[in-house]
């Protein structure tokens, strides 16, 4: 079991109603608020005049219009918002990008160089200082309400990195179940899919991680039961709920405590996203079975294995290269089954890019060498290869 | 679901060599420490000596002595010392015993009665203002170093109350599996029971927390296989870095998440603890499969008969009250191979003092009207006449 730091001091207001302890908890921090938001579905469902209506004793500036993958564009212009009108406090309202842009907008205020050098440099210090953030969110899925870490994507460079830094924890998040009611099918689907990539990436590493590995487990077996509940019938708060709960829990730091961090799946999406601009969840989707596959080995069976009797109650009693086999399979069936597109071709995707995209990979994460198995750029090829 | 918050922003450093770390942590507070500490273990086991060598840039008051149930008496002579040193920071090297003691003095140098008016009055505002509190924990079992809680005894009135507070939740807390090589056999049982308990309190609850119910299962199930290895093996880094974070997690919200609190094995063991100075865990060991027994009903037999299959491996086509009784057969038997005695005869217990015991659990906690099942007096009577 490796050793860990364990520090999530978030505070979860989570269930019905919980929006109006909010006030509450951002007076604390001032009373001038950046609301950061994207594209205009929460107007349509009426939770933009819900906050609104609880914040009103607070001066609100709106940056609305935060792209799925957030730009670094948004994040400067957020930046130069918050120094114009001396912001105090931001709140996003709504999914993974946009509390990631909120949160990169929270770090670049305090950034002297231009923000794409900040997320460049951000594991080397670039990030120090920052505004507080609370969230709304509105979709389960990338467990960015209860983290400390947030990705941005440049176009024009074709890059969408990550940056992790203590001090981009929210402050507070607002988890009401009821918001999430709204949320498509389709990206209910999807957002499942990278809640339960979260918990895979880690949960392949270390053997004496039994209590984590039980934790995994659960966060797995949750989704999996409720998210053709949700996805069949939206307005079904349990569903929702348990899946919100789970999209938190699967990437705040329980599910790799004591594991070596890995993360393949996500460097691999995070270029497909960057040359793309697919959605997040769906890349994994397609990813994750294909990885598991090329990585299977006398080195890797065993864990695949439990995760086949674990995860999906297959019988134990079955060879377990076979066992390995059927796990995966279950899960791709299951992806599948909640309608996601699960080759690169169904979203015109060819392989034209694929050598630069492996070698970008390798050069700018630990892929190639401290992952559980690390990969050579030839490697990824391969398995993006078997994506088409 | 119920609605519920979680803010758990204890540091937590998990692993080997964390406490090099602790000093730089607790600067931020001040250079005035006051040691917690109980009867002497931590002098023998080496680590006074390490922590001592840790914090050798500070000034240090020793406040050793701590009771197992630790005496408000204590928490007066420790909240005296702070205020006459002006500590900045409390740091409890120890168990729960110490950590609470540090706890409620945290919070008793700030008030302005009596220490024992401050347990008294807890629920109604008399905590407030606390110093920080560090911890280095030394055996995995009331979680205490990652909750906002702490039980205080007063042997004179024969009470055990527990206070709760937010302010209470350690600033950091320092988890070095190595620490607990060596807490006894005895001990180890009873740490182990007193993890499972926190987690049965609550788990037999609302029927739509399927994540949190999972979670609690992987608690139940990491004590059940690791707690006979740490017993045989006392030097097994896995089974004792396994304990300790159970211990953590089995109390510090996640386990209750969106369910109901119920916690009616606590108040009926802590009135046995308050009236003999009992092991808490051992108290808790014997008193919960009675009290499953008692509440076994048309009611509960769903869950219970969950529990037997989810935490214990039994066949589920197994008919449910029969199913529900073999679960809790399954929990009896388990305690029993730790060796814990199980019955309150072996502890030299009669049953003079029930009926005042079950009269003042009523009437200072909420068993008789918030609990999973409701209990009178005379029901909690029965309870402990089974535990005979």
């Amino acid at each position: 079991m490796d050793n860990f730091e364990f520090c999530v001091g978030t505070d979860i207001l989570f269930g019905k109603g919980q929006l109006e302890k909010l006030p509450g908890v951002m007076a604390q921090y001032g009373k001038k608020v950046l609301l950061v938001y994207g594209g205009g579905s929460i107007k349509r469902s009426g939770l933009y005049d819900r906050v609104k209506n609880a914040l009103k004793e607070f001066e609100i500036v709106d940056l609305g219009g935060v792209e799925p993958n957030p730009r670094v564009e948004t994040v400067r212009k957020g930046a130069a918002l918050c120094r114009e009108k001396n912001i105090d406090v931001l709140l996003a309202v709504g999914g993974g990008s946009t509390i990631d842009c909120a949160k990169a907008i929270s770090a670049a205020v305090f950034y002297e160089g231009d923000a794409w050098d900040m997320v460049l440099n951000a594991a080397k210090g670039a990030i120090g200082k920052t505004l507080p953030v609370c969230t709304v969110l509105t979709i389960a899925a990338t467990g960015s309400e209860m983290d400390g870490a947030a990705v941005i994507s440049n176009m024009e460079t074709k890059e969408k990195l990550t940056i992790i830094h203590p001090n981009l924890l929210p402050k507070c998040s607002v988890l009401e179940p009821e918001n999430t009611f709204s949320v498509p099918a389709r990206q209910t689907a999807a957002g499942s899919a990278d809640i339960m990539s979260h918990v895979m990436e880690v949960y392949f590493g270390a053997e004496d991680t039994f209590l984590t590995d039980c934790i995994c487990e659960s966060v797995l077996k949750t989704v999996i039961h409720y998210a053709p509940i949700a996805i069949r019938e939206p307005e079904n708060y349990t569903a929702r709920a348990n899946l919100m709960w789970a999209s938190s829990l699967a990437i705040n730091g329980l599910c790799n405590a004591g594991k070596a961090h890995d993360w393949s799946c996500h460097y691999i999406e995070h270029e497909l996203s960057a040359y793309y601009d697919i959605t997040h969840g769906v890349g994994l989707a397609i990813v994750t079975p294909q990885w598991m596959r090329y990585v299977l080995s006398d080195k890797t069976v065993d864990k695949f294995a439990a995760f086949a009797v674990n995860v999906w109650g297959l019988d134990p009693h079955t060879e377990k290269f076979t066992l390995a086999r059927q796990g995966i399979e279950k899960l791709e069936q299951f992806f599948r089954s909640l309608d996601i597109p699960m080759t690169l071709g169904e979203l015109g995707i060819k392989d034209e890019h694929f050598v630069e995209m492996a070698k970008h990979a390798v050069d700018f994460t630990g892929i190639g060498s401290i992952s559980y198995v690390p990969l050579t750029p030839e490697d990824i090829v391969k398995i993006l290869r078997e994506c088409l």
